[in-house]
């Protein structure tokens, strides 16, 4: 049926077993590959070896029991930490690694040139939703390197579950959407812990606004969309929301947050930028306007 | 059937005619409802006169025309400066004011005081969803003050489609709500922005990047639960992604941004507020312990 390799005898090592290494190796293992996995702090592997996983005693080890090694770690100088040592050099000669640690796109591009140079096969990767998406449809992958090595691996990731991307061949480019879309979720998430606490100050309790801040997730889908043609078009039509109004919105929530006494630094920051907006002329232009004060484009 | 006066041939004034204005009284219009409208600049009402909508002649004939008048401007300066006149003031008394504007819960308290000094009925309202809504099952409405004049206007505020909430009979709590929300809103709006500015930088367009923005707005639905219990219980559990995570991904977004010259300053403050609560000694905690280090509670 097809020139792929089937997965269910393929072997896959998993280097790290932090909450989302853990739960990596927990979906290979649901899936019936040989799962090897190792961690530096040892312990970690306990249940997931109670589960049939082989713990093994060296990351040099590990990774020679597998011709695929992912990496889940915290950020790439941990990852050199493992990976960059002669042992593990060596056992990794001709096999691939898939970084799935998050950092940025330069590093990224570092990791792939010291693969290359030492016959390393490497792509990058990024893990977008939560530990308790993996192994399930929900699951987001995204991945990034030369198109044919990730063909080869692709049976394997797959039963990771959910969808798995390929962004293309520059190798820096599943952390440049892992970046991008990290930088939404945070801010976002900081913009909540921020209601919260204003709500709280007005007697509002975080289970009462959740049904509603729900409802506010709800609506930015389309939202994303129509900024999206925004920016890439450059046209930024402000027509029923202009950043005028944006600015009137957020001055009162500043307010609103200092006159309790709370911290309102980070909407005063994006307020800010939004002035500066108005203050080169585009007062009638919508929010994705300020994508232009940010920096170069 | 019901003690509720049937909304078909109730009247209803809508004062201002903004693009959310023209969306309430359109959506009046639509459900038959004898509509009557007014804006301080002239011609906004041309296309609702068409659909036939009554354009008055002065704020006072509008509100005098019903029973029931919704204000919908920019703020409370704006509709302080429709209502708090002498012919309006007279108008209105004995009638039903359901103010829509956004601005401050307490200045939702300070109108409140003044429409009952002058005999005036006054509900506070918010409107949660964007222009297109209204008039569908999408849109949200949020009311706050009295809950049996609540009840009486319910049938003409259910011609606007959508769900509508009474939150209660203190008249700044949909005002709180409301800023609350908007929080959460604009907050995550910079975030996009901010990221679209980084992703362009990588070579990556919005176009490309919003399928995955919008998989990140799915994924908040249900932290926005789990958040909202940390918060109320002080629970904080950082199981899976405690702080020192959070900052440690923030500060690669940081890296990233600030290496191609793009402003980081939103992130830059999240990021400190995060970090304090490290320093606080509560580094495996959860990200929402920020709520306890933004002011008092």
């Amino acid at each position: 049926m097809s020139t792929d390799r089937s997965a269910a005898d393929a072997a896959v090592t998993v280097l790290g077993l932090g909450p989302m290494g853990r739960a990596l190796a927990g979906a290979f293992l649901d899936a019936g590959l040989r799962t090897t996995v190792w961690n530096r702090t040892p312990g970690r592997d306990r249940e997931l070896v109670e589960r049939g996983a082989v713990g093994a005693g060296s990351a040099a080890e590990a990774v020679a029991a597998s011709a695929l090694t992912l990496v889940c770690v915290v950020n790439y100088d941990a990852a050199d930490t493992v990976l960059r040592d002669g042992p593990v050099i060596d056992a990794l000669k001709g096999r691939t690694v898939v970084n799935l640690s998050a950092d940025t796109p330069d590093r990224a591009r570092d990791t792939a040139s010291w693969a290359e140079a030492h016959g390393i096969r490497y792509l990058d990767g990024a893990i977008m939703t939560p530990t308790p998406t993996i192994g399930t449809p929900a699951a987001v992958f995204l991945h990034s390197g030369p198109e044919d090595l990730y063909r080869e691996h692709r049976p394997v990731l797959d039963a990771l579950g959910g969808s798995h991307t390929h962004l293309g061949d520059d190798i820096g480019r599943a952390a440049a959407y892992d970046i991008a879309l990290l930088d939404l979720f945070w801010t976002a998430t900081a913009g909540f812990a921020h209601a919260l606490a204003v709500a709280r100050a007005e007697g509002v309790t975080a289970r009462e606004l959740a049904p509603f801040a729900q409802g506010i997730a709800a609506i930015l889908p389309p939202l994303i969309e129509e900024w999206a043609d925004d920016v890439d078009g450059g046209t930024f039509s402000g027509e029923g929301n202009p950043i005028t109004s944006a600015v009137s919105s957020m001055a009162h929530i500043i307010q609103t947050s200092e006159a309790h006494g709370i911290d309102a630094a980070v909407l005063r920051t994006a307020e800010g930028q939004a002035r500066r907006v108005i203050g080169l002329g585009h007062g009638t232009d919508g929010f994705m306007r300020v994508t232009e004060v940010l920096g170069r484009r």
